[in-house]
């Protein structure tokens, strides 16, 4: 054997194994364990049977029609799919396309959307960049900032989402380092957020574009609003887009999935990007791949165009709704009385967050999170959906629980097992 | 609007669009024309009606396994799939993974081959090192290397593929210039070429991999193994893939994928990797999409697992004899009796390599290509599928000519209006 080894590239050795991956070989090694951890979506209302009424209607028949999403396709996807999803995008504002400054030319179809999360970024950020996110955010888009060589700073949140005063004094903190012209990208998850479950309120989004635009001095900052959990809001009308105060298509890359929806097997997202961003978006992902597979673009449409999305979110909707109150219930009937320890009661979405008091240490290593996999339940640590910001301390006492994949009384059992732990970890 | 731009990333900057986009827009733009451009596979062996049937036998009841394929998969992709991947790919030289050192751990399953190239890359490659390749070769990946920053030396090929004494010659020129340590890839398609449908001889199999051993002096060369056309042999057996002198699994990562032997549509590659490189192989994987469409891959892996694979490229293999046949008679009945011009005569794969006198140009600009379009065939002008490398004038009189997807009277009706465009600038 060679003594020898491979010479990596600056970007591969800023890549480091994410934590979570622990949590899922744990889940593995372990199928007793409940997992309140893993970001999986519900396993009963996958759309089985309209995939087999699908196949039936796409492939029956040698015609061409049955042949195309076993070909090629184009870079930026499905033709027919991005005028649906465009007016999809659009429409779901109460605006039309034209009134958004949008064409079906900036839409794009990746690989669900972390690979247009990643795609985006790399369109912008050299390493010693700034992204500028919530503090906490969604961790697997983290894990591609660092690889991309990005500083990254926190911006708080409160029940109301990212707090524009907060943003604005970050920003002006920047500027007072002389580096504002190294902020590219303000990244919001802004319905349902992972982790905290929290959606940013109708006032703060156009307060929040106003500052990405007040502070583009240099050159523009690109505000990437991840929807991923829009469609799965339980009560009442989610808020507006920040996309629809966008009107000139300048600033806002509107980022969205198919995986909450209708299935992340499939691993469709989609995205209506600023005009600018456009081509050259396309141009990085015909060097990733040059285009997502056809074929599950194929079924995607098919389930659009012939009436089997909408009344599926719709079934999606009433099962989260459940499964939330579950949780919900669950935490109140055995955290209820404990002072200091509370929890988010998100309006959609698939994760609750739960705060303990701040002397209780929920990392993996930590008492805590050892005697709930003793009793047989895993978390996430709240810490690591935090992104390293120098400025600011880390919070160790925080947990997201996911409640997606869970079935009912496993979760009723799983919140069980944690009080169970917690009782054992706060009177010791 | 606003006046002020992005600011882009280096490697945004340095991505252009392959002028590739414009054949395709060409032919889009003109049903009539007979492209002989498009690297497309045949329509009417797609299949359409396997897809049917498996997804009978995997969506019908509402059972778990009919609900796996549409939740989230890992990120290296399903494990039961890597499991035959790894046992056919060893087979197919008649080995055991044992006997190459690999395991399980060591396949990664990818959107497409090309993602796979594009992550292997980025793994070694930092802006200014090097990448070897035939000259010419694959195209698309050109694209990415320009992204990446690599610069490329070209090393000749002849009817037995990539000349090993012209390898060592490159690698010696780059010792004499102190730029060894930059070297970081060898990139090999060694199977009925793109573009020219050359093979890789049985003998230059292992001294290729011995001369990147004796060049790998401060660390190991990557050997990519492009071996997409692999499969598509019709003639006789294909030779051992160079991955077989590999034992130790340490240099070489063997690629494939099923774009050409069963559906590009459902975008499925796969590789075999060095250990060193697997585990980073998969965070970047990670980062980019945290794992491919799940659901094509389940069907990959039931069509191979129910017996319909293999059948489905014996009759590819038939099919394209005939097509590849019906191109060489017709290249034989309009070119045969003209002075300085030749071809390959593949035996596998979806290209034929056409050479005219060096007096005629085929690009774009030039009179033949326009002439080609105006009598309604269009081809790829060779010159694209020589990357950049300063020490060498790319060839400006090649043409690429791709009959996958080309009906046969089409292909024939193609070369006859290519004929009489040759003609008519040949006199001119």
């Amino acid at each position: 054997m060679s003594s020898k080894s491979f010479y990596f590239s600056q970007r591969a050795k800023r890549t480091h194994e994410h934590p979570i991956s622990y949590l899922m070989a744990e889940a593995v090694a372990n199928p007793d364990l409940i997992s309140l951890a893993a970001g999986l979506v519900d396993y009963q209302t996958l759309p089985s049977e309209e995939i087999l009424e699908l196949s039936k209607e796409i492939f029956s028949g040698g015609q061409r029609s049955a042949k195309n999403p076993l070909q090629y396709g184009v870079t930026p996807g499905l033709r027919e799919l991005r005028e649906i999803l465009l007016d999809h995008m659009a429409s779901s504002d109460g605006m039309t396309p034209a009134e958004l400054s949008a064409s079906v030319e900036n839409m794009i179809i990746t690989t669900g959307s972390q690979q247009l999360l990643f795609i985006l970024t790399d369109l912008l950020v050299d390493p010693g960049d700034i992204v500028i996110a919530a503090w906490p955010s969604y961790f697997v888009y983290t894990g591609a900032l660092e690889t991309l060589g990005a500083e990254v700073y926190g911006v708080k949140i409160d029940q109301d989402g990212m707090i524009p005063e907060s943003l604005r004094e970050t920003l002006e903190q920047i500027k007072a380092e002389g580096k504002l012209s190294k902020v590219k990208i303000l990244y919001v998850v802004d319905y349902h957020q992972n982790p905290t479950g929290i959606t940013l309120s109708e006032q703060r989004r156009p307060e929040l574009l106003e500052i990405v635009k007040e502070y583009s001095t240099e050159h523009k900052i690109l505000l990437i609003e991840d929807s991923a959990y829009r469609e799965l809001t339980y009560e009442g009308e989610p808020p507006s887009s920040i996309k629809k105060f966008d009107t000139n298509n300048e600033y806002v890359a509107l980022v969205q999935t198919f995986s909450k929806t209708f299935s992340p097997g499939i691993k469709i997202g989609y995205g209506l990007l600023p005009d600018e961003l456009s081509e050259p978006a396309m141009l990085q992902k015909g060097n990733h791949d040059f285009g997502s597979s056809n074929f599950g673009q194929t079924f995607i449409y098919e389930a659009f165009r012939r009436g089997l999305y909408k009344p599926h979110v719709e079934l999606l909707k009433k099962r989260y709704t459940e499964k939330r109150d579950v949780l919900l219930n669950s935490l109140e009937e055995h955290f209820g009385d404990i002072e200091g320890v509370t929890w988010t009661h998100p309006s959609g979405g698939l994760y609750v967050w739960l705060t303990f008091p701040t002397h209780i240490d929920t990392h993996f290593e930590a008492a805590l999170f050892q005697e709930a996999k003793k009793a047989g339940v895993i978390y996430v640590p709240g810490g690591f959906c935090y992104a390293q910001d120098r400025r600011q301390e880390i919070p160790m006492y925080e947990a997201r629980l996911s409640y997606g994949a869970v079935e009912d009384e496993k979760i009723v059992e799983g919140v069980r097992r944690l009080s169970q732990a917690f009782q054992s970890v706060n009177k010791g």
